[in-house]
C-alpha cells in the first residue's frame, strides 16, 4: 500500500546525508496520505544506505502501526502530533543538524535576519519552552509534539515551516516531505548564516518587516512571481 | 541568436555550484553584447543540473524580452540598471553565498584586510543603505539596482567589482560573465578571512595602502605583471 | 592469529579518514581479543591508504609485541593502560580531529548540552589536569594512560566513552574498534556543536539533568527502545 | 634538465588543491637541487589543472631563468631569498591557505598551543613586521624574503618551518618540496585548531614547554620514535 508515498519518502530520507543534515542515522522523514489518514515513517535506527522503500513503516493518525515490519522511528510520536494539528502540513523531517542544533542548545530562536530567511520562514523560527520533568519523563516523543504545538499557538506552521526544539534539533515540515526537507537545509542556511553574522556585527537588528513582507510573498501566495509558471 | 553569449553564461551558471557559491537555486548570472546591446540571464527558479544554453533569456537594455520561453530570473531589473549605469562590465553574478551574506546581513562593508582582497577589488567592498519602504513597496528589484548604483557614485566599479546589498547579499560583476563569477569566489573567500580575522584578532585595522596599491596593480592595469603575456 | 580482529581494526583505522577525523597518519585505532588477553594496534606513521590487515601489530596486555613486522603506533603505551584499567572496552581510538583537540587545547571539559551529546555521553567529556613534568620526560605515553585513568577515578568509562587529553586531543573507546570510531565522531560532532552555540549564546548552561538521563537510556541498557530489537 | 625535480615540483604543487590550500592559482611550489645550485618553480598564473612537468621553470641562485618558456611565478623572488639564506632547505610553498592567512591578516603569530603544532614546529609560527613604504614600493617581493630573513634572524629555519607574512599569506617550507606542502597544511590545521580554541576559551595559554621539547623531538633528531626507522 502507498508505494508512490513510500517512494517519496524513501528519496527524502535519502536527501539527508546528501545535504549534509545528518550523521549516522540522526535524522528521519515522513510524510502524509491525508485523504486516507495514513502517513509513512522511516524505521529506526537503519543506516541512510541500507534503506529500502519496502522498509518504511505506515501508521495511522491514532498512531497504530498499520504496516512494516521493522519498529518505526522512536521519534514517530512526535511527527503524530504535528500531523494532528498542523492540518496541512504534508511531510516531516527531524535531523540534528549542526547549526541548527546549536541555535537549538542555545536556546534561542532565530531571528529573520536577511532575504535567504524571508524567502521561507515569514519571522523567526521560534524555540520551544523546556521541558518539565514530568513531559521528560512521561510519553517523551509525544510531549515534544505538544510543546511544539503549544509554542505554535499563535503562529501559522503554513508561514513558519519549521521549530527548534531546546536543547534538542530542530523539526521541520512542509507540503511534501521533500518539501520539508528542502525546509530543512534552508532552515541549516540560515543558522549558519546568522550565526557568522553575529560574530561579525552582534548588534546586528532583525531585517526591516517591509522587507521580509516583499521576500515572502515574492514566493509564496497568489502574487508569487518567482519561478516559472 | 547569441549562441555563444548563451553558452558562457551557461558555463559561468554552472560554476555556481561547483565553487559551492549555491544552495538550490539561489544564485544567477548574465552577461552582455555591449555592440548589440542585449544580455543574456539565467531563467527563473531551474535547478542548475537542468539548465541548458536555450533556456537563457535575452533581453535588450530596456529589460524586454527579446528571446526566451522561460521567465527570466526575478533579479533581471537589477542587472538591468546596472548594465545601464557601469558602462565598462560585462557580466553579473548575484548569489547568496553564505560568507558574503553574513557581511550583508551584517550591514558592514568589508574592508581590505589583506593581499587577497588587494589583488582583485581596490578598497573594501562596499555595504548599500537600507531601502526605503517605497523603493521595496515598488518596483523592488530595480530600485536594488538603484541603490547600488547610488552607493557607487564616488567609486569605480571597474575597481572595485562588487558590492553587499544591505539585509541581502553580494551582487558581483566582471569583464565577462565567467570573470563575475570569478570575483564572487574572491569576495566569498576575502568573507570568510576577514570573518576569522576579526575573531582572532578583533582590533585588527585594514591594510597599508601602499601594500594595497601594489597587490592591485600587479594584477591590473598597463604595469602589470602577474600571469603569463 | 587473530584474523578477524586485524581486519576489524584495519576497517576501522580506515573510518578515520573517511569520516574527516584524521590528516595524514594522526591517528591510530586498536581492538582487544579479552578472552586471549591480546589486542591488535596500527603500525606508526603508515599512511592509511598503505595499510594492510597483515601490518596490524599484536601486543599482550603486558605491552610485549606478540606478532607484526612493524613497530606500534607511538601511542601504544596510552592503549595499554587503558585497556588494563577499563576492563569492559574492546576498542580505543586516538585522533587528533580538529574541533575536540581545539576543547582540549583549551583544557575545558565538553559539558552536556544537547540530547547529541546525550545519546552518548552521560554527562560532560571530562578533560584531563596537565601533566607534570616528570610524568612528561618519563614514560610520556604511558603516563598519558595513567592521567586518563586518574581522572576516570569516579566515572564510569562505559558510560563516558572519551576524555579530553590536556594540550593534546581526543581519546575515545567503545565495546570494540568500530564503535569507538563511533564515538570518537560523535565527540567531534558535539564539540563541533558547542563551540558554535557558546558563541551564538555565551550564556547557556548544560542541559538539564532529567533530559540526559532520559536520552541516554532510551540508547542504553535494559529499557532502551532506539533501533531494531 | 632536472626532470625529477620537475616532477616532483609539478606533483607539490598538484598536492595544494588536493589538500584544500588554494583557490585559483593562489600559490606556488618550489624545490631546489643544493649541488647545482638551481631552483625549479610554478609558472605564474597557470592553473593547477593544466601544468605539466615542462611547464616549470629553472633559475639558479642569482635569479637567472636557466630553462623554461614561461615566466615563472611572481613570487619567485622571495623563494629566492629564502634558498640564499636558508641553506639547509630544500622546497618552498606560498599560499593563501584561508586559516593561515586570517592570522597573517591579523598580524599576530601563531602559538604553539598542543601536541599537534608541537610534532611540527618548535614554538610560535612568527609574523613579521609590517614591510616600509620603500619596501612595497621598491623589489617588493625580493623584499618580502628580506622580512622573513630578518624575522628569523634569533630562529632557526629548521626547527620553525614557516612563517605568516604580515597582511599577507603564510611561507613554508622543509626538506623538499612535498614536505614543504606537508608542513603547510599543518599550519593550516594548526591555524584552525587554535582559532577555535580561543572562542572556546580566551585565557588559554600557550603549551608547557617540557610537553612542546617532548613532542617535537619525538619526531625530529637522533631520539626520534615516531614512524618506521
Amino acid at each position: 500500500m502507498l508505494e508512490d508515498l513510500k517512494q517519496q519518502v524513501l528519496e527524502a530520507n535519502l536527501e539527508l546525508p546528501k545535504y549534509g543534515l545528518v550523521t549516522f542515522t540522526w535524522g528521519n522523514v515522513s510524510g502524509i496520505d491525508r485523504e486516507r489518514g495514513l502517513f509513512v515513517i522511516k524505521p529506526s535506527g537503519v543506516p541512510y544506505e541500507d534503506l529500502k522503500a519496502d522498509d518504511m513503516v505506515v501508521l495511522d493518525l491514532k498512531g497504530n502501526v498499520v504496516e512494516g515490519d521493522l519498529r518505526p522511528s522512536s521519534d514517530t510520536p512526535t511527527h503524530l502530533v504535528l500531523y494532528q494539528n498542523f492540518k496541512e502540513i504534508g511531510g516531516i523531517v527531524h535531523t540534528h543538524s549542526p547549526w541548527g542544533t546549536s541555535w537549538a542548545q542555545a536556546g534561542r530562536a532565530l531571528p529573520a535576519y536577511g532575504t535567504t530567511h524571508a524567502d521561507y520562514f515569514y519571522g523567526e523560527i521560534p524555540v520551544t519552552r523546556p521541558m518539565t520533568r514530568e513531559e521528560i519523563e512521561g510519553a517523551y516523543e509525544l510531549e515534544t509534539g505538544n510543546v511544539i504545538v503549544e509554542r505554535f499557538a499563535d503562529l501559522d506552521p503554513n508561514m513558519v515551516p519549521g521549530v527548534l526544539v531546546h536543547s534538542h534539533a530542530p523539526f521541520v515540515w512542509g507540503k511534501d516531505a521533500h518539501n520539508a526537507v528542502h525546509n530543512a537545509v534552508v532552515l541549516e542556511e540560515c543558522a549558519k548564516i546568522a550565526a557568522r553574522m553575529q560574530q561579525i556585527n552582534p548588534e546586528t537588528e532583525p531585517m526591516d518587516q517591509t522587507l521580509l513582507d516583499r521576500h515572502f510573498l515574492r514566493k509564496h501566495g497568489v502574487n508569487a512571481y518567482y519561478g516559472q509558471k
